[in-house]
Order: C-alpha cells, then sequence, then structure tokens
C-alpha cells in the first residue's frame, strides 16, 4: 500500500466534514488498510480519524495480521464471549475520541451487526453515508494499480487461450468453465476470482446473467464467455462470444453491432467528458441498427478490487471522467429464446483517451 | 427446496411473534427460497409473509431467476434508476400489508442498504433480530442435507490426496494452494469454494488464519492444510497437519495431543447433550497436556450452506444437540513463533452419538 493512501483518506474526511470513516471487512478496507479480513460472526472494524490515527477492533485470533504493517494502528482485540465485545468497542470509540462526532460509513457494506456495536459505543454519533468519499479515492487508481488491472487482463486471457482448444460440440457449459477456472488459477489469478465465469450457449446466451448448465455446445450456437482473473488484488472482467459452427445470419450481424458499439463507446471514454458519453455512443450504434431494445443494461461498470464500482457506465451519469478511472465497455444484444451477444472490453481513463487493457481479438471465432 | 420448508418458515414466525422476515442475499435466502443471488450495488430483498405469502423485490435483469419455481412468489422488479427503487419496496411492504408490522431480519446478513429502503417502505415497522429464529430452521439438517454434506466431505478428501504428491521441500504454499483448488473443482466441487484453502508451513502454522504466502516448504515444518468442498449447496471445512520431514520430537507431542483433544471432542458430541460438552472434552486433553495457553480459540462451529453457522462448539453454549445438527471439531495447538497444529473433522448429531463426515486419517503423516 502506497503510504500517500491514508494522507489522501484524511484528506477526504476533512473535505467531507467527517471525523473518522468506520469500515467493515470488504474491499474498502482492503484499500484503505491493506488488511484482508473477511465478513463473519464475529465483528471486525477499522476507524480512520481525520487526525490520521487508526483504531481496529478484531478478535484476538487475528491480531497477528497486524503484525508487519507500514503504517501505525492500535489494535482492539476481543476474546471468544460476546458479552464483551460492546467494551471493547466503547474503548475504541474512546481512544479516537469518537462520540458524538460523524463517522462515515458505507451502506453497501456495513451490516446491521456491526452497526449497532457502533451505535451502542457512540449512542451521540451520527453515521453518514461516505460512500461518494471512499468511491472518489478508489476510482482514480495509480500507476502500480493499473499495472496489476492489466496483468489480471492478460491472465484471463491467457486463461481463455488455453481452455479454446475443449471447446466444441457436445462439451457442457459447466465443463468448459471448470476448465476455464482451473486455468485462470493455473495462469496466476489469485482466489478468490472475481466473479464465476458465465459460459452461455445458444439459448442461455440470451440471458446475460446466466449461470453455467450442463447444457451441451450444439452446431449453431453462439457461446458468451465472461470470465476475469485476479491479481494484486486488482481483477479483470472481460467478455468474448463465439459462433460454434456455422450460426444464423442474423447472429453474425447482431454481433457486427455489438463490436461496433463496443468499439464506439471505447473511442467515446475520454478525460473531462461525463460517464454517460460511453452509455450513449455504444447505444446509439445498436439502437440505430434497430436492436435498441435487445440492449438491456448499462454499458459497463468501473473495477478494481471489485469487479462492479464506480463509476458507472448509464446514460444519466455526468460524473466527469479523470485520468486513471478504470471500467468495462460492455454492450450486448439479447434475442428473447433466441442467442445472445455481448463484447466486453476493460478500459483505463489516459491523457488523450481511454486505453484498452484488454486486448483480444473481437471479431466473432467460429470453434467447434 | 423440499415443500415442508416454507411451512417450517411460517411456523416458526408464528412462534417467533414476527409478521414477516426479510431475507438479502445470502445463505438464508437460499435456504428459504433456493434462489441463488449474489450481494450487489442493487437490492434483492425477499419477504416471506407468516400468512405464506413471499414477495421479492429484485432488478428486472434478474427476473429470469423466478422461472420454474416450485412454490408462487410475487415480482416486484425495479429498473436502472435508482430514484425509483423506493417505490417499488414500498409495493411489496403494501401487497402483504406489513408496515406497521414486525419484520424480522439477520443482523450479521442485512446491510444498512437494504434496511434503509425497508425503513423508507415500512416507516412504522419494526426489525427484530430473527437470527435465531432462521438458525433454529437451517440447524436441524435433513437427510438430503446431510448426503450433500458427505459428498462434500468426500469431494474434499479426493482432492487432497490428489495434490498430495506435489507437497515437497522447496513448494510454495501459495502453488499447493492453487494446485489443490483446482483438485477440488475438478472433483467436482461447485463454485464458489466456502472459503480458500489454509495452507501453512513452519512459523506460519502458528497463526490458524494463515493466509497462503510464497514461503517454501523446508525440511522439519509442520504443514497445516484447512480446505473445504461444495456440492448442492452444501459445504465441508477439514484440516490435517503434515510433518515436511522429520520433524521437532514436541511438534510431534503437541500434534499427538490434538489428535487426542479431536477425539474426545468427536466423543462427548451426543444428542441431549448441550454444544458446551465437545468443547470442554477437546479442551480438557490438551488443557491437561499443559498447553491450555496455545488452544486460542473454540473447538468448532457449525456447517451446512455456510463454514461458519450455528451451532457454535464453545464452553459456555448450553444449546442442547439434536439429531441432525451439523458441526465441526477442531482442536490446534499455536506455539508462537513456532509451528502449529489442527486436526478437523465434520461431524452429524445421530440417534446415538455423532458420526464424522470426513474419514481422511488423523495421524500425522510425513511427506516431502
Amino acid at each position: 500500500m502506497d503510504a500517500s493512501r491514508l494522507r489522501n483518506i484524511s484528506n477526504a474526511l476533512t473535505e467531507s466534514g467527517l471525523d473518522a470513516l468506520a469500515l467493515n471487512p470488504g474491499f474498502s478496507l482492503l484499500f484503505a488498510s491493506g488488511l484482508h479480513f473477511h465478513l463473519m460472526e464475529r465483528p471486525v472494524v477499522a476507524l480512520f480519524a481525520v487526525d490520521g490515527r487508526i483504531a481496529i477492533v478484531l478478535p484476538e485470533l487475528e491480531v497477528a495480521k497486524l503484525a508487519n504493517l507500514s503504517y501505525e494502528i492500535k489494535a482492539f482485540p476481543y476474546g471468544e464471549n460476546p458479552k464483551t465485545w460492546t467494551e471493547v468497542f466503547r474503548n475504541a470509540i474512546k481512544y479516537l475520541d469518537l462520540d458524538g462526532k460523524k463517522i462515515g460509513m458505507e451502506p453497501l457494506s456495513m451490516r446491521i451487526f456491526e452497526y449497532r456495536y457502533l451505535q451502542a459505543a457512540a449512542p451521540l454519533t451520527t453515521f453518514p453515508d461516505a460512500t461518494e468519499t471512499i468511491a472518489s479515492l478508489r476510482m482514480i487508481k495509480g500507476e502500480k494499480e493499473i499495472a496489476a488491472l492489466r496483468k489480471a487482463a492478460e491472465i484471463a486471457q491467457n486463461a481463455l487461450k488455453a481452455t479454446m482448444p475443449m471447446i466444441k460440440i457436445g462439451v457442457s457449459e459447466k465443463t468448459i468453465a471448470a476448465e476455464l477456472v482451473s486455468q485462470l488459477l493455473k495462469h496466476g489469478s489469485e482466489s478468490p476470482l472475481p466473479f464465476q465465469p458465465i459460459v452461455s450457449g445458444g439459448e442461455n446466451s440470451a440471458n446475460p446473467h446466466a449461470t453455467p448448465t450442463e447444457r451441451k455446445l450444439q452446431k449453431g450456437d453462439l457461446l458468451v464467455i465472461d470470465w476475469g482473473a485476479r491479481y494484486g488484488d486488482y481483477i479483470s472482467d472481460i467478455t468474448r462470444t463465439f459462433a460454434i459452427g456455422e450460426v444464423d445470419a442474423e447472429y453474425r450481424k447482431i454481433h457486427e453491432i455489438v463490436q461496433a458499439a463496443n468499439a464506439a463507446g471505447r473511442a467515446a471514454a475520454k478525460p473531462g467528458l461525463p460517464a454517460k458519453v460511453v452509455d450513449i455512443a455504444a447505444r446509439k450504434v445498436i439502437e440505430e441498427a434497430g436492436y435498441g431494445e435487445y440492449f438491456t443494461h448499462r454499458t459497463g461498470h468501473g473495477i478494481g478490487m471489485e469487479a462492479h464500482e464506480a463509476p458507472y457506465m448509464r446514460d444519466d451519469n455526468e460524473r466527469i471522467l479523470e485520468v486513471g478511472m478504470t471500467f468495462t465497455v460492455e454492450p450486448g444484444i439479447y434475442l428473447p429464446n433466441r442467442n445472445g451477444v455481448r463484447v466486453e472490453d476493460d478500459m483505463a481513463i489516459t491523457e488523450n483517451g481511454a486505453e484498452s487493457l484488454s486486448t483480444l481479438p473481437r471479431e466473432i471465432i467460429v470453434l467447434g
């Protein structure tokens, strides 16, 4: 973790008028502390005070994780008896003098579980939504973060290439997905994967959020594969669509349209423009081709430690794109009860436009 | 999903004096509905009314998941604009006539995110903690659930056997963990794995919650492997400790003590007795051998869909063990800055005692 990150957090808290930030296990805690904790039936909460001091309430069992950190953190460990935990939270709040102050938190991550301990320990405190404060920090990636995202894309692409030879008529979606997961790990993806790969053939490809089934590939299927890897805590999220043997002429046509929409979305992304331009540019291509009603989701989402984070590529998102923002461009056309297409790349905003971190050919490839 | 499950939920709500249960994505929702949803930046909440009616608020994009269910559920789908979501929640609350009533929820799963939509939609409603209500249902496993847990243990054991040949001096913890994950999937584990395997050698084995590092195995190391598989939505969670070549005599001794503690804990588990007897029996063996202070955690936790659920094997847990309860027995001894040992099995309470679903030999095995 860069030393500057904690300074940036303090500054962002000052700007937001917050006295502290409370984070439970999740990606924001990982971002802010470099610490890997998972959600469990024991509470873990780190408190980042605006003056730079940090406290963490955690099980005694986990204190070893705090060894060898490059910054100071005051541990408030507790034992196995839940009756003692509120008192430990109280001590942490007291140490940072936070009762009656404003402690920002993330509603998308904080559970009622941790929240009630915080409320009990700091009854006079308010807990405003700090989603935007932390998102604005996480959204701008530095050089090392972009390098990790690029490497995660490279691992994913190599894993797909290694999986392609077994993609044939008669092989099931589940079998392909298991091989792809195994190849992702062999090619260096960290665990857990950012998400389970989508491998959807034929009519299943018309469902953008399908999970792999026992359905076997048939001649004439479109095959959508949406997969990603994790490296240095950062992820990739790529989609390509394949043809299994010769496919319907309309399927080839919608692939060409989606590929053009993907290119238009990527070309529209530039620093200084609002995020919505990406969605509008990609959607326009599909609408003008007469398939607008079959593009049923937004054009993309931010990527980083998380597979879905800000900024979102929606037609109403006015957020200005800045150098270092990273996100997907993933238009699709889904013909109900028939087949579907999606082409997805991982982008990083640069000084002059945007670079695609994923570089696999986007043209339809015939397999099987 | 058995048809009886929804009736059991209604009955449990009646007994608890609740008018409904609100579940967000997680294992309780999977248990109650058979539906796989994941936590994301869009809210999904299912409401189970005491009269048996069910409503679900979810993104339009996910409505296809409700096809082919064996029970009735009223969908309240919403579009991409967050400004419309509160109204959709309000409609669901109105449909079930829940404003001003008591809606139970699980603090360990419910986020501030979903909770605030519920509060806005039902301002007169109280949201009591229903953890025990749902846990009491989930804790007693039926025949099919035990069969799935047994199969998950079998898959995990076969995967470990397939991994053992590559466990040698000079191989890193991370390399072993990647191979074990790959073998788990090849042997039929569903994704995602219940947890990332712990592979900790030498001084890392003294940290019960270590994550795999680049550290390479050395002669004289103890090696703790804690891993599990998922099958039919149920999991396994097993630990074995290996010796890499000849190890310190004290390390062999603590392994014998832990193995005896594991056997004592398993033998103590019987229907009609409180859960604490398992912890007390295992802990006594370690304390009497003079290593009590190095057994730093509880003896076990319930297993099911989740890798950590009720009942917990703690020395203060008075919950009476019943036929169909399933849990781990996992005593350990961790010598700080030296090496550690843990031996963990998955148990199911039977008419006469408890059966170990995991059956791998528990003796220390010398590898490398």
